[in-house]
């Protein structure tokens, strides 16, 4: 699952699929709070919008976009506090946070670290074999978090799916997972 | 309750009083959590040691060190991340959070906005009759964030506590507050 931070439009995204392999989307959308809610109040809600995602799709990782403080002053702040809503949903739940870069996100998606919004919508809609570009960015970012993260990671991914198969093994867990969800 | 939020040491103060009575400290101590975790696993830790000190000391108030990012670049995402969990913690328990400036809490205790760590560790100390500065500087500036918010916000505080008053009345609260704590 990835995760676009943000207090207006956090965007999400579920995706499946393994590096080398077809890539499905489960799920995507976008987390919103009102611009003139107050802080605490913006936090919580997506806090809760978020425990609603992990709580339908279980993802097996969560992908979160790393903020940096060199953006936009206003919104940088509001951006790094949705990003550690998002990070501490996933880690109470035990599930590995992994933060990568837009630049990062857009090398994976499009090969170009410096790609615009559209492009890296038209990869998105390429690689999940969808209709039309997802609709509003923050969406089309969160999957290519999801994507980003599947491809960039896989040698990480596959020791913890080790680690992770061995232990729903000991605990006999009743939904044993067919594929790698981020 | 003052929360000067960080990763490394998220420092905790508990005040009771009221603008122009005396002040006393309920409690002060940090949250500290190792430098060299990841941050989702900080995040957590972090929200763990803050719900306890809410648990034992349910204030009526959390008053936060409002962050900045014109601060030193590396920290200041850290402080930020620390900051929303606070405001989220506090807020999920429909606790009113206040954010100060670091200026707005050095001029309440100190008269200057632009007071050393000393003078704010003094004047902390003389004003809760204490026999030393409280240690880290951290506590002490958390300690300094919840005497601002009494003294800064006496109608705020006093037309939220007609309703929280009122609140508290109808639903026969076995344990109405006697006293402001911030």
């Amino acid at each position: 699952m990835g995760v676009d931070p943000g207090l207006t439009r956090c965007g999400v995204g579920v995706v499946e699929g393994v590096a080398g392999g077809p890539l499905t989307m489960r799920g995507v959308g976008v987390v919103r709070t009102p611009a003139d809610a107050d802080l605490g109040h913006r936090l919580v809600a997506v806090e809760q919008g978020l425990e609603q995602w992990l709580d339908e799709y279980r993802p097996e990782y969560v992908a979160v976009e790393r903020v940096f403080s060199q953006h936009n002053v206003r919104t940088v702040m509001g951006t790094a506090q949705a990003s550690a809503v998002a990070i501490l949903c996933a880690s109470r739940r035990g599930i590995p946070v992994a933060l990568h870069t837009p630049s990062e996100v857009k090398a994976a998606v499009t090969g170009s670290g410096r790609a615009d919004k559209a492009q890296v919508g038209a990869m998105v809609t390429r690689l999940l074999r969808l209709d039309a570009p997802p609709k509003p960015a923050d969406a089309a970012d969160a999957l290519a978090l999801a994507i980003c993260h599947i491809w960039r990671a896989p040698a990480q991914n596959r020791l913890q799916q080790a680690v992770a198969r061995h232990t729903s093994k000991a605990s006999r867990a009743p939904h044993p997972s067919k594929g790698r969800t981020a």
